[in-house]
């Protein structure tokens, strides 16, 4: 029993289920509902799919997610960054609007949920921490510049393509002179009025009267007035006829769910960009659940949010969907809107449903500028410069992975770019710690303790030598621990002892300690005797298992101190 | 000047030159030359080119590392691995004896060269030190394996063919029917001499009263003998007719020096392998340079060793020669022999120019068996099973890594083996890290030390929590300190106070620094105030330019004593 319920949480909070808790749900997933919307539509037109593949995945992948998933809160479901990686994807193998490119589509949400459930049942989760802060901060700030060029065809009623902003910019430009003027009234009013609604309007409604949490509330719902209004526009006008291209009919009814047609050679062209995207999703989904269940004290148990992940992805691929993951917005909504269980995520899933069957009619002259208009204010709010200031004052190293990322993304692609990112901070890691920091140390007067001789006032001896390495020894670094010893030996002529200080040493691999061996050899030949202290109990533990502390020409010593005491004793 | 002299070693050691040095050096360029005409005609055909071009890498390319090179006694040249090394490279794009083969072979030195030069002059050593020693020491144990059995088909006398050990020997046996006896005896008397050479002569001599010296040198120029012995049985008894292949007619006269015909796509299809051949080639020669140097107690400059090499390889590349590097026995034959000086090495240069010029027509009766049987004595030597266990026995990642590089090499082939050597070392490196050492410490009765409360006997209290991180802090495991405070602090109720012992912190990236500021943040909310102490000078240095200091809710302490007395004594 508590190991199936480690496997499905919903066993958990589905046993102390009250009926305070489902009306806190039900208003959730209404007020989700509403805004999720015109959000599936518009990220499945980011993705190049047909409208109604956005909402196909806002229905089975959210009861996936609520049966499998650790947050209380997170919303999963289309997301403006996946969306993109999906378009960028799909767009290499397959041609917008063929069939072939739905098939991929809903392949590349499979084969990302497999992997999701794989990672999760071999506990590779650490895998994405090797995507940095600086490198997931520089990609989301990146992609929204991207997606948001990319959607300025669409306010403008022009032809246009491109995956790159070099790309993306010059389509735009060559196309200007055919754009529409209908279609860009109706695009940049509903900018406008989504910034004016964003910045002003929840203050407005306050100041007027109304209660902060209903102000809240219309104030999330407001781009459903646009949606509305510019429907209405559209089919009392006949703007259709002047050019304003609307997102047209949307077949009623739901998939039936269906394996997708399962072809080898697509597996493997998908395999990579599915990774990227499985990790990509998944950082920003933990992070987002993450911060949710601090607020309220609850944990999440990140192995099993690969599950959770991973089961609303493959819900996603056999039910004609396309990628998803936990999107910040709408689980911040969720969460302000009072859900309590992810009880709240099945009844939006019903809500989705439910338009699905009865609501579409009413979407079909719904204008694409509107949809682009609501892509551009929610991924304009990812860019983050802020960020990229506060990572260039505090590491040159980290802001050059996150330039690399940001540059990469922009001008080679999304896939290149977080790519270069993530090589280029393990890189700069490895270069680190092949240089790692050394200080000869001595005594701080009065106390046990020994700091940096060139930082602290600190007493030293001619004879005895304190060295402090500031590093794991591993393969990258040995080459330069023997150079700088044998400097150091070589400006002493006095010197009989050098004491490896080893409180910042945590592991001793095969090849340092092959350096280690041949430095104690060296030593001894020129009348030196090599001495450590305060190493490690683990490193301790594994140097027993080799010959080095026999051969060792000194002691080992518990402290620095002990050390330094004994041997000015035996002087 | 005296840059100069940074980049022209020659100009040191050629200032201080007189006659003494020059007998030393004369004598062991005889030895050498002696040793390397057998070495050079045997290194060219594994390699699968024509005898002459292992004397041609035996001429100018120790001219030019007697110009640049640090090592007073390298001794550069074709050495075994690396001529496996280019024949699977030019294998792939050129078939063996044709003109586009020997083509390939020349610009593969040069382009060694060119990279080897580039990385000296950008001090870009470092990345060599990415080889670790167990991938390195696996590397070549496997080489060695594999080049061994790759020269049986000459002790046979059947053709045979394949990159990998299951295609060799499967190839072998195939063939095992059309075995040449006459062939097969010489291979096999060859092989019993050099071995009877190797461990009975030198002891056998001395007890026949030899001088130990004289008995030395006997020794290392045994495979002379058994060169001259094969081709006088050759010619006398005709064996060719017998089915003994001989190398045949070698051109006497030396190449002019020329540029090779460089072609972009050659060029780009052999980037890769030259720059695995530069790095494997830099390595063993400077592990060699770096032995024999120790024990004169002289130093080399690996930057500058690798412009050495570097000038070595370009110098083979326009004298019709193929890759080259320092090799571990005839560089310890030179030094026995006294060499003191690089100046050795041009003598020795010049014996092969002399021997290539007039004593090649001797050695076209020179059976391929007899060089087989040299190259399996010499790269048998190179197998250490020894290291294979000391391995095992200290540490089970460092071995899959070797194995990893073994099995890869003997299976897949050597640049496999060795790319995986490297990425497993590395995945290794960054999964250790990402799951790093913490210790909850106590203070040592009667100390200032802070030791493992699992390992010592150590006073703490409910209160304060001391927490020691054994690694640095950055993006690969910031969210596994997370997780591993939240598990401290759940299991202790009356925790007021938590101290973050930084003696073995060396870095903290900015990812890092997020999740401190996020840490600080979550034990505020819980009531909990977050110390640090023995932070290091460069990472505080670091932490000041960040806001982290002003809204951290406790103090840094110079030392841990200091954190608990102060924070006990405020109680």
């Amino acid at each position: 029993m508590n190991r199936l319920a480690r496997y499905l949480p919903i066993l958990e909070w589905g046993r102390q289920y009250g009926s305070s808790t489902l009306t806190n749900d039900l208003v959730a997933a209404v007020i989700v509902t509403i805004m999720l919307i015109p959000q599936s539509l518009a990220y499945a037109m980011l993705a190049g799919l047909p409208p109604e593949v956005g909402l196909y995945a806002s229905i089975l992948p959210l009861v996936a997610y609520a049966i499998f998933g650790t947050s209380r809160t997170l919303a999963v479901g289309p997301v403006a960054v996946v969306s993109l990686m999906t378009a960028t994807a799909v767009g290499e193998i397959a041609a917008q609007g063929s069939e072939s490119y739905l098939i991929a589509a809903t392949l590349l949400a499979l084969l990302s949920g497999a992997m999701l459930v794989a990672m999760g049942l071999f506990r590779l989760g650490f895998v994405a921490n090797f995507l940095s802060h600086p490198v997931i901060s520089g990609f989301i700030t990146a992609s929204g510049l991207l997606i948001a060029a990319g959607q300025v065809k669409h306010l403008l009623g022009v032809p246009s393509g491109g995956h790159t902003l070099p790309e993306i910019v010059k389509s735009l430009v060559a196309n200007l002179h055919v754009t529409n003027l209908a279609t860009l009234v109706i695009g940049v009013g509903v900018l406008a009025f989504l910034y004016f609604v964003r910045l002003r309007l929840k203050p407005l409604l306050i100041s007027l009267g109304m209660k902060p949490r209903l102000a809240d509330i219309i104030t999330k719902a407001a781009p459903v007035f646009a949606v509305a209004a510019t429907i209405l526009a559209v089919t009392v006008l006949n703007l259709d006829e002047a050019g304003v291209q609307p997102v047209g009919a949307i077949p009623q009814g739901l998939p039936l769910p269906a394996l997708p047609i399962v072809d080898l050679d697509l597996i493997r062209a998908l395999a990579a960009p599915a990774l990227l995207i499985s990790l990509i999703g998944f950082v920003e989904s933990v992070s987002v659940a993450q911060t949710l269940a601090a607020k309220r004290r609850q944990r999440i148990v990140p192995d099993q949010e690969l599950i959770g992940l991973g089961a609303a992805n493959i819900a996603s691929g056999i039910s004609a969907g396309y990628p998803v993951t936990g999107g910040f917005a709408r689980s911040v909504v969720n969460f302000d809107a009072g859900a309590k269980t992810p009880a709240a995520g099945i009844f939006t899933a019903i809500g989705i449903a439910l338009a699905t069957l009865f609501l579409t009619p009413l979407l079909a002259n719904l204008p694409e500028a509107t949809l682009a208009a609501t892509i551009i204010v929610a991924v304009l709010s990812l860019v983050d410069y802020s960020a990229v200031r506060r990572v260039w004052i505090y590491s040159k190293a980290d802001f050059s992975a996150m330039a690399a990322t940001i540059l990469g993304t922009l001008l080679l692609g999304v896939e290149i770019g977080v790519v270069m990112g993530v090589l280029l901070s393990l890189l700069m890691h490895l270069y680190r710690t092949s240089r790692p920091h050394m200080a000869v140390v001595g005594q701080v007067a009065g106390t046990e303790h020994f700091r940096n001789v060139d930082r602290h006032q600190v007493i030293t001896s001619p004879e005895i030598l304190s060295l402090r390495v500031d590093e794991s020894l591993y393969f990258a670094n040995t080459r330069y621990l023997e150079d700088r010893i044998a400097e150091l030996v070589a400006e002493r002529p006095e010197l009989k002892h050098i004491v490896l200080m080893c409180s910042a040493v945590n592991a001793i691999d095969a090849s340092a300690l092959e350096s280690l061996e041949e430095i104690n050899h060296r030593l001894h030949d020129a009348g030196i005797t090599l001495h450590l202290s305060e190493v490690k109990g683990p490193v301790m533990d594994r140097l027993k298992r080799s010959s080095f502390l026999d051969d060792l020409t000194g002691r080992v010593f518990l402290s620095q101190y002990e050390a330094i005491a004994e041997l000015n004793a035996s002087r």
